[in-house]
């Protein structure tokens, strides 16, 4: 019977053959003394898997990672800096870009296109080339470094997002381990969100690829409205087979638990990332049930989740679920009015389209929790999904109209 | 030769023959003592056209409106009440809005059909009818009403929003007069939006209704997301005859001093609405041009007036341009992004895809005024478009999160 266990302080290098380092570059300001310039190397090359953003703009470590992937699906390092996202900056951008792949391929021995590149940071500004050529001498490589990867990448986050979990399977085990960062979730479409996943599983690159659209689908993409992504979106998923499992395809008997444990990963990593929306001081999780199809019951809760009025009812402990039913309405998804049934914090609201005469101090107290579900019903198919936000907070304005200057 | 001007201290009661009034009839809570409930009367029949919300959850009194239009263009008077948008209200609310038009029907000797009926405020708490029904007989409608009309249609607006301009021809003149509210915008989904236009020109029905479509597609379009609209968003244009022209139509010689009359009308009430927007300190205009095709230049010029990370740069006079060119390149339109060029506030920062070296300073000075502009040229083709909001502040957050407790 296979199962799957959460590993105490896990982290991208707790599966077997990863180590990580960081190193202070000076890629951020001077006084920010904080880690800013990290790496992940697999002593084994790793299959590898990839989800990058839609937006029409890509940063230049998106463009460099892309062309890597058409040539192979190879990749033994990632190299990722924080304090500039090295986007919207020309074509100096991206030879600056292929140069990091280099100087990370010189120190380790590898090609430049086995290394996925990543930077984030505030856009238009040119990566600078002298700390990072420096940066990436410094950096020590060790099996205890995951959490230190974790920190560099972190601009805005106020806490870590890093997790791993272990697969007891008969005649063995694996692990995967993630890290993600992003934090100005609340309008997620321009929050650079990372996320590197290693696991010591040996995974068919076809498999890889579709378990990771896969998870992706019911975590990342659930705290994000539709087609909403930053310039330098990525989650980049490595193998690299050192579990010395029967490696796993579309048809092992072990996809089914990759599969949950990867789905497991994410989603806490995506919730992490939602939690730690700028400014937030709550969760928000929106489930939709009873929807046509999926596509609809996404396009939903994705809608209500990233509605500026209901996280602002979330953050006052206001239950306006009025605000709950306009999101809806918008979102283009085939309602019956008289069959629509609203719920907050475990609070009936709307019953058959007909609104509940609750009592708003209970509501109101029940709001006041850091976990916050909202539940509709549509009552027209079998279809569900669940997407995770954060409220919206003055907070959130303070740190977005004062972040470049 | 035609001209238009703009008529001092104008409303809706400007055209001829447009009487309007407006009481405390008890609908906003005690102690807000304000205006609540008002009408519009035109003592001869109107031709109307009308523009109402897209969202799926329709106001009672929307679905009111919906149903006369079905039977006639033909109205009145106009009732309007603040305080209860009387949505999401069941079969009680649509009961409530029928017995509303019946009471301003009698009130008058005219038809139930032949009222306009109008809500704003709170979404699902029932109409307080008595208060509604006392109210109506309290209007007193006169032909200075048109400001008590507007006021009393206000709910978190600052300032009232009116004009009226007067369309001199050979032979003859007219005038149209708007009045409108709303001042949620910042995130304009679900702000309700209702705005009434008189005007004493003869007007085919025909053209009405082209003509409306036309204005809003270039006013209160510009200042929404695509498909964002609140439950009760009401555009409604009456035409009494009363400047005695010839019948405006489509093959008129005053059509199209018409139809640039109307867009003046619109576009500045919605620019209002704009402006005022929930903790707005300032509006933004956003211009695209270059764009391939006038749909492609409208999403893009609404996809980067409603971003929260734009608005809150603007905020903080903040030339974080980068936010402008991840906003566009999430819009989903054909961008080259060698090609493309930002100005902030008449500051180049991004030239041919390459960012300008601009003084810090200077630019963060520029944007220390109240009307923003962001120009975009895409360099792709021959299509513009210009689209407004407002800044994202702290204020709104606070508005919003203690609307209803």
């Amino acid at each position: 019977m296979s199962q799957i266990e959460i590993v105490p302080d896990g982290t991208v290098t707790s599966p077997k053959g990863f180590t990580a380092g960081a190193t202070f570059a000076g890629i951020k300001k001077p006084g920010e003394d904080v880690l800013d310039l990290s790496m992940i190397y697999s002593q084994e090359p790793c299959n590898a898997a990839a989800v990058f953003t839609t937006n029409k703009i890509k940063s230049a470590a998106v463009v460099v990672n892309l062309q890597h992937f058409q040539k192979h699906n190879r990749v033994f390092a990632v190299i990722a800096n924080s304090g500039c996202a090295n986007s919207s900056t020309g074509k100096q951008g991206l030879k600056d870009a292929v140069e990091t792949t280099e100087l990370v391929a010189k120190a380790l021995g590898i090609e430049a296109d086995e290394v996925a590149v990543a930077s984030t940071g505030v856009i238009g500004v040119p990566l600078p080339m002298d700390a990072m050529r420096k940066g990436v001498q410094q950096i020590i490589l060790t099996a205890a470094g995951g959490h230190d990867f974790e920190r560099a990448i972190m601009t805005t986050d106020t806490k870590p997002k890093e997790i791993a979990v272990k697969v007891n399977f008969e005649g063995g085990s694996f692990m995967i381990g993630g890290v993600a960062k992003g934090s100005g979730m609340i309008h997620p479409n321009m929050a650079t969100m990372l996320c590197f996943i290693t696991t010591d599983a040996a995974v068919s690159v076809d498999y890889l690829n579709q378990s990771l659209r896969e998870a992706v689908a019911i975590s990342f993409n659930m705290i994000s409205v539709d087609g909403d992504t930053s310039p330098s979106d990525t989650v980049l998923l490595m193998a690299n087979g050192q579990a010395k499992n029967k490696t796993i395809t579309d048809s092992s008997m072990l996809s089914n638990i990759f599969q949950r444990a990867l789905n497991q990963v994410c989603v806490h990593l995506a919730k992490s990332v939602a939690r730690d929306g700028e400014g937030a001081t709550k969760l928000i999780e929106v489930r939709v049930k009873g929807a046509k199809n999926i596509t609809e019951a996404r396009r939903a809760v994705r809608t209500i989740v990233s509605s500026n009025l209901v996280k602002s009812a979330v953050y006052g402990c206001d239950p306006n679920w009025g605000r709950v039913t306009a999101a809806l309405g918008r979102s283009e998804v085939d309602i019956i009015e008289t069959k629509l049934d609203v719920i907050m914090a475990g609070i009936f609201t709307l019953k058959d389209g007909t609104p509940v005469n609750f009592d708003k101090k209970t509501a109101t107290d029940a709001l006041k929790t850091n976990e916050v579900v909202i539940e509709v019903d549509l009552h027209l198919g079998p279809a569900e999904a669940t997407a995770w936000g954060c409220d919206l907070t003055e907070q959130y304005v303070v740190i977005n109209s004062q972040y470049t200057t």
